[in-house]
């Protein structure tokens, strides 16, 4: 394998932002941090990038861009990039927010969640037809 | 059972609406039908009507409100209710602008596809945390 | 097909078991009724019949067996047969009283969504190693 | 919708294929019927049809083409296109001889299998990315 | 995250244990353990304790509770509890004993099989209406 | 647990197969490897060993077998055995080549990826009528 698989995750708390990146990295993903919705947006937007999953905080801070609005863009550049949410309160809203072949992660989740989630995500869209 | 279950059909094509509504009937499903946007989220707000799936197609009469809005609309009132969705051009948008756990049917299609898809999404929303 | 497909219904009320029979019939089963648990307990028991699905009303007539009971039953002597429960309010004891591959559907239901049910859990059951 | 959906029916046994076509045509699909391998194999290649599904008998008249190797062809032509396998007898071979997201229907069958199945893995091969 | 979440993991034979709670802690659980089924009751019925994931063998020490009592038991406490059971014999009991939405693992069994399914089954559950 | 649960790797790339070894080591599932076609064949047909996956690369050297022919074989000697399949162009004929059950992993992947499919489909095989 030339290049790895690249992973933006999103999420302003530090703490949890690291922890995803060490359990990533140590699955065999690359990671890319963002810290709020705005930067996640440059990043996908920026020419050369290819990112293949998306976690994402869905409260990022306020009065900015939530996950949802991150995962819709991610979906409008890369119409089958699997989405992962993270949340702490609004799991109700995910079905009327959230994107089609998405998993929902609630707090607190331990790292393996994630992992299996964009694993998962990932082998089904890359079985054509399923 | 005292009374049968209610599914909302949107489309502006009568010939479908009524083929839609023959299969739905037959299957034992009751039906109320709506032919553009505007009209189906009114039935949607109407006090005393309970629905519990939206079977609706994409592109509604133009510069009004499309099939992913009266989702959209319908997954707020109702958190959990089956979406179907029936399409002949805009399958890529789904991934977008869709909401979770629906289903996409494209044209031309057979009406037990809906039939299937609605009594399928019915029997997993009733079987909690599957 | 020499024989056909025998799916055992049990529901103390008749019209409900009306329904289920005539949608089950024109799907292409062939059907057996029992108004209770003790006589759908006999009629598994008996030698001879091979039930292929079992569809049953979880509240059966007090004081006597529930659909768990005899769902449970059946799976002994059945160890993959298809189980769907229908029920009007105990949907939350399925998941500490059901058994496993079970659908759970709930009152007021279309005649459909049981004859989609009974159908997708066959079929899984075919397919080994799924 | 200008054409219907149609589906091709591969059966040496008139009896089982009248049944499923009367199913599938009360589902609302075309049916074209072949009665053994060959015929089914010169009306996929046949300019002009367009198949989207293929329900198949495994063992055709011996000595020629199996259901096997119908659906194989279909699919090097028809990359997504739904495969049902019909079989009395060959269940174990379906893991080594038949093609990924394909449904096997075990003998006897009631002809709402067949057309449950269809549309699921229509609607399946319809929302891309599932 | 301020708590993290916590699996029990009852079996009586320590190294599968010990196994079980360096993999679950290494994908970022915390885990509880306990080595029969009377002492897995009396921690579910613990005042303050949260448990999210149930981990159990099916066979416990004789003349005790068996896996599929505690499960049981799990789940009228916690109705969407994620379960696992683990055996090495017992594996057709499961369609009758077991609960649905469970995941029954075979020994010998990898780590990764265990942490894998706790994962799949939480992420199931916190996605409302899948 | 007497003994673990063996894999079967086949990769002609070191680097790749150094990797899976590691990562499935680390997940608790013991390796062998074999770097092509045929001495994949020689291994699985050989006595005493007992394979419980597989897991191998589409494209292995040129004029020998491909990872298609040792799946097939594969499924010939142990009907339910999980595999998954990794590629850097063929997806495609996953549908047409590939065997029920399967999943195809595109690369670049990473290891998780695989150590989850393998974990996954070994779930599923081991709950009955799934």
């Amino acid at each position: 394998m030339e290049s790895s698989l690249l992973v933006i995750v999103v999420d302003d708390e530090p703490v949890i932002a690291q922890l995803l990146e060490e359990a990533l990295t140590d699955g065999g993903f690359s990671v890319h941090s963002a810290s709020d919705g705005a930067e996640a947006i440059r990043m996908l937007d920026a020419t050369g990038a290819e990112y293949r999953a998306l976690v994402t905080d869905v409260n990022l801070p306020p009065g900015k861009l939530t996950g949802w609005d991150v995962a819709k863009h991610a979906r409008e550049l890369y119409p089958e990039i699997p989405v992962v949410y993270m949340t702490g309160a609004a799991a109700h809203d995910w079905t009327s927010k959230g994107v089609p072949n998405s998993v929902l992660v609630q707090k607190p989740f331990a790292a393996a969640q994630v992992v299996t989630a964009v694993s998962q995500l990932l082998n089904q869209g890359n079985t054509p037809g399923v």
